[in-house]
């Protein structure tokens, strides 16, 4: 495992991002790394994202975690099949086309999340990407990423 | 258009949620009212919630404010159609099946948010929700939701 995150590669005015901007100190800068051919996210969130009851955790949560590292996942991925040297600034900048979000079963608060991101397709500029979202092993929503690979300016 | 917003009529112990809970002081604390079979709620982000860059809105508040949004119009939308009198506590409560989120154009920071959901259908404990979300009349993500009333215990 690379010991360093994809979103240590972005460029500094893409890293503002309220979820994964390394460079934005009131968001969540998580940090997604290679486990193998998967994307893999861990981060253990405040208790105060809760959804409407407090031992559950608040789903706009998990569709903008799932948002962020399907986006770094992406990235990297790209980056990999165009052969590019993983460098500070040298990542493929992506954004979001499209999210859907599928809720299995109500995710606890106060546990580790482990997110797992797997490369569906990459068309051109179009990158799909699958992801889960688990604790303890038990995924418990389950989402679809379309994202698009913006031009170089 | 009534006075009070649909998250008013909460029960207490489902009133935590981050995004639309009256009782997390942490959260956003969304209003959402009808405005005629529509439910509206308007909202002033703070410019932090940047997506990579910093002058375009994080994608992940705005798939979270749709499910919120979307969420408490098919409450109100349940009640209405049971006929049931508004009264705090007295809100039929719902969970997050499925979010599926559009973006069709960036959304900027530093405007108000306006965010309009309309009921596609509702078929017993489930209900269809459409929301869009737009600054200065234009739409810039669409969003479809699938919720489920819960089970009064």
């Amino acid at each position: 495992m690379d010991d360093k995150p994809f979103q240590d590669y972005y460029q500094d005015d893409y890293s503002h991002c309220y979820g994964c901007g390394r460079l934005n100190e009131h968001g969540h800068q998580i940090k997604s790394y290679w486990d193998g051919d998967e994307g893999v996210c861990r981060i253990m969130p405040k208790s105060y994202y809760s959804g409407g009851m407090k031992d559950i955790l608040y789903g706009g949560l998990i569709a903008s975690l799932m948002d962020c590292h399907g986006a770094g996942t992406a990235a990297a991925a790209k980056a990999r099949e165009l052969g590019i040297e993983m460098k500070p600034g040298g990542m493929p900048r992506f954004v979001t086309a499209s999210l859907k979000v599928d809720f299995r079963s109500p995710t606890p608060v106060g546990k580790e999340l482990e997110l797992r991101a797997n490369i569906v397709s990459i068309d051109g500029r179009k990158v799909v990407v699958n992801v889960t979202l688990a604790t303890d092993g038990t995924v418990h929503a389950q989402g679809e990423l379309l994202m698009i690979q913006l031009k170089d300016e």
